[in-house]
């Protein structure tokens, strides 16, 4: 099986919609087999962001209850935010950790990098779990203080089972850390 | 713990930019602590859409590569598209499938459904594992014929590896199926 096919030409790009956070650039491209399509994609800063599953101990994972907007709801999930300018990733998580949660953390371990829906988006999602966590606090831009949801991690299962727990990230999150828990515990 | 805050007020919302796939509203939105705020959201055609994880046989999965116009590279993932209208999330699934790796499926298996990344989209993501495959083909809308990759279900740890496995959503949709196999398996 051949590993990877010719990346299809791009034989124009241009912005085709501009708003005051997203961009929209359209693509004209030539396949290796000649058919032309038009694409529409998003541009974005490029940094990336990240995504922190903090253990308080190691029965207590500590989510957020944020309000989203593309649901007009309050979903359960893990500390995320984008990647400053000049910050490392992990450096990022730790400032998100204290932004959003109040604690940074002594220890993180990265885990895959995702992406989220790379048909229209180009950026990464750092993934790290994060322990041996202290107190300390950075101002944030939210809207409103985060809830901060305590969930005891031997009760995954109704964590997954939780409707307001839905985010694609957040869940592979979970069960990426699952997995490498489990591999740690099995030797 | 209070499970649900009180949600912000959306005082107006407009169209802030629109190309010929996308549309970007835009929402001035109070928070119940009296705080302002103009968030942007991507709307949705609304019918959702669906993700299969297909088995040839117990230990084959079907995946597909793909190309990814976020990230300008061939993606590996599970076949994957938009509910058609009047079509039922099994229908769908079942049409993808066809259209993409040339089988319909005469068992599905609804996992948890995703929402990809809830602060921007609306939509939906319904998860099926499929399985006693029967070859049927129909005829997609993809500018190219999609690589089939076959994959022994007993290598998922290299599956997982896989510098080209990266959507948040096949993760997801990968170890949502473990659990559920682990868990039948388990009894």
């Amino acid at each position: 099986m051949t590993k990877q096919r010719q990346l299809p030409t791009i034989l124009s790009s241009k912005v085709s919609a501009k708003s005051k956070f997203f961009t929209v650039e359209q693509l004209n491209l030539r396949f290796s087999n000649g058919v032309e399509r038009q694409y529409e994609r998003m541009k974005s800063g490029g940094r990336g962001s990240v995504m922190v599953v903090p253990f308080l101990d190691p029965d207590t994972l500590l989510l957020i209850r944020e309000y989203a907007c593309g649901t007009h709801h309050y979903e359960l999930g893990f500390v995320k935010g984008l990647i400053d300018p000049g910050e490392t990733p992990e450096q990022a998580a730790n400032r998100e950790l204290k932004e959003e949660i109040g604690y940074g953390a002594n220890k993180l371990i990265a885990l895959k990098s995702l992406a989220m829906a790379p048909g229209y988006f180009g950026s990464s999602m750092h993934i790290f779990i994060a322990s041996d966590l202290y107190q300390e606090t950075l101002e944030g831009d939210e809207p409103e203080s985060l809830e901060l949801v305590p969930w005891a991690y031997h009760q995954l299962d109704q964590l997954m089972d939780d409707p307001d727990f839905n985010d694609a990230r957040s869940i592979a999150a979970l069960l990426m850390t699952q997995r490498k828990l489990n591999e740690a515990a099995g030797g």
